[in-house]
């Protein structure tokens, strides 16, 4: 359970036993009070002090605890360090001449003391990663613990949230005690790359702001109907041909690594999306005879339906393709689609109708689909990853693996049947129903995105286990480099509480005090993130 | 009447006879055929032939004609040559060793003939402005003619729509005839400096797009409730203690006259608003006793509503503000605002009740609204401005000068009774309802703006003559320089076509095919003008 001690604000949440002698104290001014409580997402457990300490550019460091299994030789927690710094100092550098001093009131270190043997530096994260911390603040040292890199990432991401200017400008920090760690597993964005390009820059800015709201999973909507712009080694005229252009609307292999590297040095995992058989309409033009020609009468039209699903040639294809995929996305998922399947093109195709009638599938189409699917997942779990899939693959009842995790998208704003038929199946489940954030209304629409929870439908224990998170989706029918990154934020930063923060955090207004202010620090920060109503930042976004 | 030879795609708008020799070919490619009809908004008279002229950045000019009233002391038309030479050509320079080399097919130079004896280079523009041009593109020389330089500003804009890259990326011009003139004389943008303060880079980043759309009027709503950015000469204390902040959150001087004559220099009219006795909150911080003190009870609550208008300071005040104002904005006009006066805080009040019963009001406070304004209207009428105001004080039945313009906004989506009643009395009026841009929906909400027309209402036709145009307003609940500049173009657009072109033009599927264009253009000079569906532009905004 939570404890609280943000007494001005969360009166609610307040728990006396605990509390005695860190409250609040009432000498506390109304700024300084404001930038104390910016945390977002709210920890788990959290104890402040009315005592502050101040940081000075000059002598403060981030360093690794004497005892810590991490080293200098960490550069993902060396580069996690430098970035910290920069979020709390900005340009400010040590003054040139002058020597280190260290007055009584200041804090002069974080010391991140990673406890497990092994760091886990150099690996990925994973739906089972540790995301938890224990964070203390007290003179003359900070200390941050954490089982492994993980969490000490979201950690240092708390503690630089902790830091607020006092009436000086000068960097305070009040005596702090947190325990924290994450609701859900699986706390994710989705960017869509195929309706508009994305230039790399505006998908590594988007990780950085996810790493402040600590998301840990990027689902990259890489390819779809409109454009294919990921570069395949294996078949390169999928982009050659699919892509908006084909050398400058692609990601090459280098652009891929540098997304997934950048993402695991702020623990984002990176999921890939391969939706077939649908949405395929660009794979066409780089692969022969992938998708299925559909007729006008008893001759073809001239144009394309879903994946061929009658064909060997297509699973060839697939197996292929999927094998260079697994290895370059290193994450132990793929998330295969399935949504949007038009029977249409199938109907209209005597060569599909004849296979229909061999299988015995009648005119079921969804029988054809789940052909298809079957065989695909088939393949993919050969390649030993495990795969995410759009709710109509489970809706059409499609033989699945056990852990396979099944996203639930559909009949907005109601997913609470489907999120109880899916658990009461024994699947995993992920939320996005209510967090379509391309869908965009006047005013302050993050506050429905805020109240909405995954475990809200009416199933046992077990199956409220079974939800492992969600997603915001941000589809890219109206969004490209010029809107995209204010459209998305502050907006996802509500997905971020809910899947972080526990359960029983859902006061609005205590919720809107601190996304203000966690708004304003992702300006700082360089995101662009929209305002929530009227009023200004501290330090604001120039534009253009 | 208008004149269309855009046959492909606006079939409805042929007119044979004067097409005639001048029609698109079949050969005509599909980009190119693309480019060649990306005019926005489109101009009242237009044919276009498939003969083309070649533009080289080494060889092509635009200078003032021989004949040309305006020679190289017009600093107005110099600037604007280099700006539209910059938007045709890029960051493309003249090959350093190349002589210049004229060949047959080139088209050498656009030459701008202002031909009225004064070519207004050093003055504003107007609502009265003549802003007709004819524009004749062949070998080898094409001729731009205007009355003035507003005229050639126009006309500069649409050669530079006409110019597009061919498959080779060369530029190219077709054989074109234009004579264009707007339908509108006040075709407005509304942004509001107040509820956000935005940064003069967006301000001014925004009348370049302005210039793009062939707006003439910003109408800066500067001062509101939540901030006054204003600084005064006469009255310091009102932007240094009701601005956000009194030295970053403010515009001196100098950035405002920066703002009127880059406008100027666009041919952009600026309006200010002041809007009283509402929406005058941040008046109070640095004005003592120019708003009404609330009453709780018998008692003062230490609120304040609208400004005070039974004291004669009230009037002093503002004699002595609206002289400045009048001095310092150069436009004949001044928006006074009139909108919205909540009545509970002169309800509450004693005095005012006292005044009321003195005056024989009753219980009416519109007609303390009434005696406010009257009283303002005579002080602004007394500096030589004309003033535009909110529907409100119309709708009050306040004494107005017979040439007082009347900005419909309410009743969403109906404005059609007011606009009846306005121009009935025989005012003019300018329209806004449909164009409430703050106002988001998801996906193409272009279209419904796009369709409003002003003068869609029952009256005669010296009624639909009162209509001088409208605005579209983009409150700043909800925007600031992080969103602003995307959230407005190319939304806004649409209000931009409506305004200017014939009022015949109004298929949505071809405004939509020329919009998607005209937005890559924007894109192109540097405006994030967010997108309207799928695809992309030949040079993207690269993001952040």
């Amino acid at each position: 359970m939570a404890m609280y001690c943000l007494l001005k604000l969360a009166p609610l949440f307040l728990a006396v036993a605990v509390c005695n002698g860190w409250l609040f104290g009432d000498f506390v001014g109304k700024q300084k009070e404001q930038d104390e409580i910016s945390l977002w997402p709210l920890p788990q457990k959290f104890q402040s002090s009315a005592v502050a300490f101040k940081l000075s550019p000059a002598s403060f460091q981030i360093v690794h605890a004497k005892q810590s299994s991490a080293g200098p030789s960490c550069g993902l927690l060396e580069n996690a360090f430098r970035r910290y710094f920069e979020y709390i100092f900005g340009d400010l550098k040590k003054p040139e001449k002058s020597r280190k001093k260290v007055y009584d009131s200041d804090l002069v270190e974080l010391q991140v003391w990673v406890t497990s043997a092994d760091p886990k530096c150099d690996d990925f994260p994973s739906l089972q990663t540790d995301e938890s911390y224990e964070l203390s603040i007290d003179e003359p040292s900070a200390v941050l613990k954490a089982a492994n890199v993980w969490g000490a990432l979201r950690g240092l991401e708390t503690f630089s949230q902790l830091v607020y200017e006092d009436y000086y400008g000068v960097n305070n920090i009040n005596k702090t005690d947190i325990s924290d760690f994450p609701r859900f597993a699986h706390r994710g964005i989705l960017l869509d790359s195929s309706r508009h390009f994305l230039p790399l820059k505006v998908i590594l800015a988007n990780l950085e702001a996810m790493a402040m709201n600590k998301f840990n999973v990027f689902h990259w909507h890489i390819v779809d109907d409109q454009s294919f712009p990921y570069m395949s080694r294996t078949f390169p005229e999928l982009s050659q041909k699919g892509a908006y252009h084909p050398f400058t609307h692609v990601y090459t292999p280098s652009d891929v690594k540098m997304v997934i590297e950048f993402a695991r040095m702020r623990g984002i995992r990176v999921i890939p999306e391969f939706d077939t058989p649908g949405h395929t309409e660009s794979w066409g033009n780089g692969q022969l005879d992938l998708l299925t020609p559909c007729y006008s009468g008893s001759s073809p039209s001239g144009t394309f339906g879903p994946v061929n699903p009658i064909l060997n040639s297509s699973y060839d294809f697939m197996t292929q393709f999927f094998k260079e995929i697994s290895t370059v996305f290193p994450d132990a998922y793929i998330h295969l689609g399935g949504d949007e399947v038009d029977f249409r093109c199938w109907e209209s195709n005597p060569d599909i109708q004849k296979f229909m009638a061999q299988q015995g599938f009648g005119t079921d189409y969804s029988k054809l689909e789940s052909f298809y699917i079957q065989r695909l997942l088939d393949i993919v779990a050969a390649t030993k990853k495990g795969y995410m899939v759009w709710q109509e693959v489970f809706d059409n009842g499609v033989k699945l693996k056990a852990d396979t995790q099944i996203h639930v998208w559909k009949g907005r704003p109601q997913y609470q049947d489907e999120m109880g038929q899916v658990t009461a199946a024994g699947f995993r489940a992920l939320l996005s129903t209510p967090w379509y954030l391309n869908r965009i209304s006047y005013g302050q629409d993050w506050v429905n995105i805020y109240k909405a929870d995954p475990q809200n439908f009416t199933g046992t224990d077990a199956q409220k286990k079974l939800v492992i998170g969600g997603e915001a989706c941000l589809w890219g029918e109206y969004v490209d480099a010029t809107n995209l990154t204010p459209r998305l934020w502050p907006r996802a930063s509500a997905v971020a509480e809910r899947l972080w923060s526990d359960k029983s955090v859902t006061d609005v207004g205590n919720a809107y005090n601190r996304l203000v202010q966690h708004r304003c620090r992702m300006v700082k920060r360089g995101i662009p993130a929209e305002p929530l109503f009227v009023g200004h930042c501290r330090q604001e976004y120039k534009g253009l």
